[in-house]
């Protein structure tokens, strides 16, 4: 059967301000309101069935990357599973390990690797495309990539240098090919050279393969990463499971499927065929995504623009006002504003390591916070208060909790509340409130059908998220444990 | 006597987004905490009492002035008159008003005419400077001008062409010339000429004579509008005096003192000597103003900086983060961010120009909002809510009010206020809450010795702030009249 695994492991610093080591570029929406995560399902979904698509991603983006996919198509992407990895380890330890997984549920599976931030139509090619390398890769045993013929000298892909065509194995739309070799990112001039050449290809990092060829490659070229998988393979199912994983992963060293296994195995073969690839690998690729005004910039937001040219703005809610700028970047978010010339775009991690280093809240993430229940947001705080905005989705409940260091009251702005407070049960309506004080149990619920928003003053010496004790949560916060591959958490009925 | 005439009408265009049309430039710090319009003040009050200090403003601007003259080293600027102009004619109409507000409280006055935005200093040679050319506009009978040494080839100023020097009235500090030419903004090549020729000063657009000098020549130079003047002389003291100052303002046209009397006075002699003086005109200028750090830029507030040089940083809170730029203005404040090079500076006005088109109000005010009780700042809003934070100085009373369409939920924050509730009285400390319902009257007032600060949450169908009956108003705001060169407003007792 055919499988997906998708790699979800972004680290949120190329796209900040936009992006936050809580809220990586996968889950920002580029092209339409679909985050690129979503899109990324999306695309194969006709071909692979939710519960045959695995998300890899980190454990601090497994709670969102499960709200993305409940959101998605009336809760369409719900049944995806979920691979956390404890660390991010580059992309073959997880792709070895959720080939593992997958060869459990079904040892003859092929499995189709995408990433979670390409750009990627006409989708009627692509299926076919994907659809076209799994039966290859099953009847020959070989571990297939997609080459995107070049169409400008780019020095920030690597390439694949093209072996001899497999007729055989064309078709009108595809062309199949052997690798002869993996290229690192070229120079300008070997760019050049590689795009009037025409024997290279970008390497697009997508791969089909069936998992027994994988793991043969596997263990012929990494006998040491393969032979470290076998003690998690042993534990599967079992309740070390999780344990061993985690061992796994301490004890694993980063290596990327390119250099760690592609470009030693000569069982690997190229496909390409008429599909428009776009890598949303920084600010300066919107140029290559989005439409552009007459000036050449690329716009979105409120922009006051005086003589600005081939400028990509990007700007909440607030007013931007700009004169004489070209080529540059100007990105403006509730809590933070960048401005570099285009060209500079890579230079945007800088930007986030200096403020981890400052422990700056705006490396980390936005002022925005979503949770499973809905999301609220810090509209302001200074040395005794904090002020949220706090929308509970229809259905949605917060854990049954308490404040040790600060008493909360809460004013009704839309929709209906219903609340426990101590031992007592109260509906708020719209334009009512309500006090909470200092260590009262105590629950926001949303029974109504439109979102209930709820303006929260937080009042006490700490105010930090950690001054909270749950006693019930719907979405077990109460406990920390992580089923690897389980389905989704099931919601608890209301005691 | 003595008096001062400070000219405050600044627009608040350019150095948007710091200023706005209600908070001008001259209530902004450029160096250390005064603003520019309270260093005017502070620097000529060794000469000139406050009560004979004369400012200058437009209506919109006249209530936050005062806030600024109260706030004065304990107040100590309560006593200076405001001359509040019902629209703005350039500065001889202004000039030629206060002068008779002048003349009818002292025939024989002498004015010394200050701009609210220029930086001087030495203080010690600045008044010195100011009383030599008091006497010798009184003795001599002459309009003095103070000619700024030029020290480098500016076009943004205009020039005075010196005439034959006066030994006579020169002394060590200072030189006194006829002024043979005003000389309007030159292109470079001519700047030029004037920097290396020196017989061209700098028009600081100061000046210095006596009331009966000063119309003496307007009668002779401007008949019409000196004529014109005279119905408000009748009126002055009189109940009519506001409606003929009105008349008159409707019935001049806009006309400089430079243009309008100046340059066509043979009374006009020039005074010039060691001050240290900025124009603070734009943005541009804060390199002239402020310290620079290794790289020259001018920074304030919470900057990233990679490869950042000679550009001028202005942050309020949010983090902005800088990748190579060069010679760029970078200002960020709550609703709006300005990006432009250093030499577009002027151009601010044009996007300014384009907000008031839209009707932004962004173009017209902060969302802080000065009153005569504290300050207030709209922390958020949405479709049928508002969210703000109010702070109550020390013995400062809001109006007794009302509300259609809105009703308010307070949050007290930091210190105790009295509230006034329909017919109730209540005492409502830190982290206590009171729910204000539509159609009730109310009053905040903070009673004790630190600022009251309350979180406001409004929630209606209409939000804006003219949906206010006020019933008391502890500052004037129950009716509209204004009392042209009256002594401030007296606190009322509390009822």
């Amino acid at each position: 059967m055919l499988y997906s695994m998708i790699m979800a492991g972004g680290s949120g610093t190329r796209f900040w301000p936009m992006s936050r080591e809580l809220f990586p570029k996968q889950f920002l929406s580029f092209e339409g309101p679909d985050s690129l995560l979503a899109k990324t399902v999306n695309r194969i979904l006709p071909l692979v069935p939710e519960d045959r698509i695995a998300i890899v991603v980190g454990a601090t983006h497994a709670s969102e990357t499960r709200r993305i996919l409940q959101g998605m198509n009336d809760g369409l992407g719900r049944e995806c599973r979920l691979v956390i990895e404890p660390r991010s380890l580059n992309t073959l330890p997880a792709i070895a390990l959720t080939s593992l997984l997958i060869a459990r549920e079904d040892p003859d599976a092929v499995v189709a690797v995408m990433a979670s931030d390409h750009l990627i139509s006409p989708q009627d090619h692509f299926l076919a495309l994907v659809q076209h390398a799994a039966g290859i890769a099953q009847n020959e045993k070989v571990l297939l990539t997609f080459g995107i013929p070049p169409h400008r000298p780019e020095t920030g892909f690597g390439y694949l240098e093209l072996g001899e065509e497999l007729p055989a194995f064309s078709t009108g739309l595809f062309t199949a090919r052997k690798v002869a070799k993996f290229v690192e990112k070229p120079d300008l001039t070997k760019a050049r050279l590689f795009l009037s050449g025409g024997r290279h290809h970008w390497n697009s990092g997508m791969f089909v393969f069936s998992v027994r060829t994988f793991f043969e490659e596997l263990s012929l070229i990494q006998p040491t990463l393969f032979e470290s998988l076998s003690s998690v393979r042993e534990a599967l199912g079992q309740a070390e499971e999780r344990r061993a994983i985690d061992h796994f992963y301490r004890h694993t060293s980063p290596l990327s499927i390119d250099y760690g296994l592609m470009e030693h195995s000569s069982r690997v073969w190229s496909i390409s065929g008429p599909i428009d690839w776009k890598d949303v690998g920084s600010w300066s690729a919107l140029d290559d995504i989005s439409p552009h005004d007459n000036e050449g910039n690329v716009v979105r937001g409120n922009a006051v623009m005086i003589d600005t040219e081939n400028s990509i703005i990007h700007a909440d809610k607030r007013v931007v006002a700009l004169i004489g700028l070209k080529d540059m970047i100007v990105v403006d978010t509730d809590d933070a504003t960048l401005i570099c010339p285009k060209d500079r775009a890579q230079q945007v991690r800088e930007v986030v390591s200096r403020l981890r280093d400052r422990n700056a809240v705006e490396a980390m993430e936005h002022r925005t916070t979503h949770r499973p229940w809905g999301h609220y947001t810090v509209l302001d705080q200074g040395p005794m208060y904090k002020l949220k905005s706090v929308t509970v989705n229809p259905g949605g409940r917060l854990s049954l909790q308490m404040h040790l260091h600060r008493s909360e009251h809460w004013v009704v702005i839309a929709g209906t509340a219903r609340i426990i407070l101590g031992e007592e049960e109260i509906f708020l309506h719209t334009n009512q409130s309500i006090d909470v004080p200092k260590a009262t149990k105590h629950r926001i619920e949303n029974p109504g059908k439109v979102p209930l928003i709820i303006i929260e003053v937080q009042n006490g010496e700490y105010l930090e998220e950690d001054d909270i004790i749950r006693f019930q949560d719907d979405y077990r916060r109460t406990d920390e444990t992580h089923d690897t591959f389980a389905p989704p958490p099931v919601k608890e009925d209301h005691p």
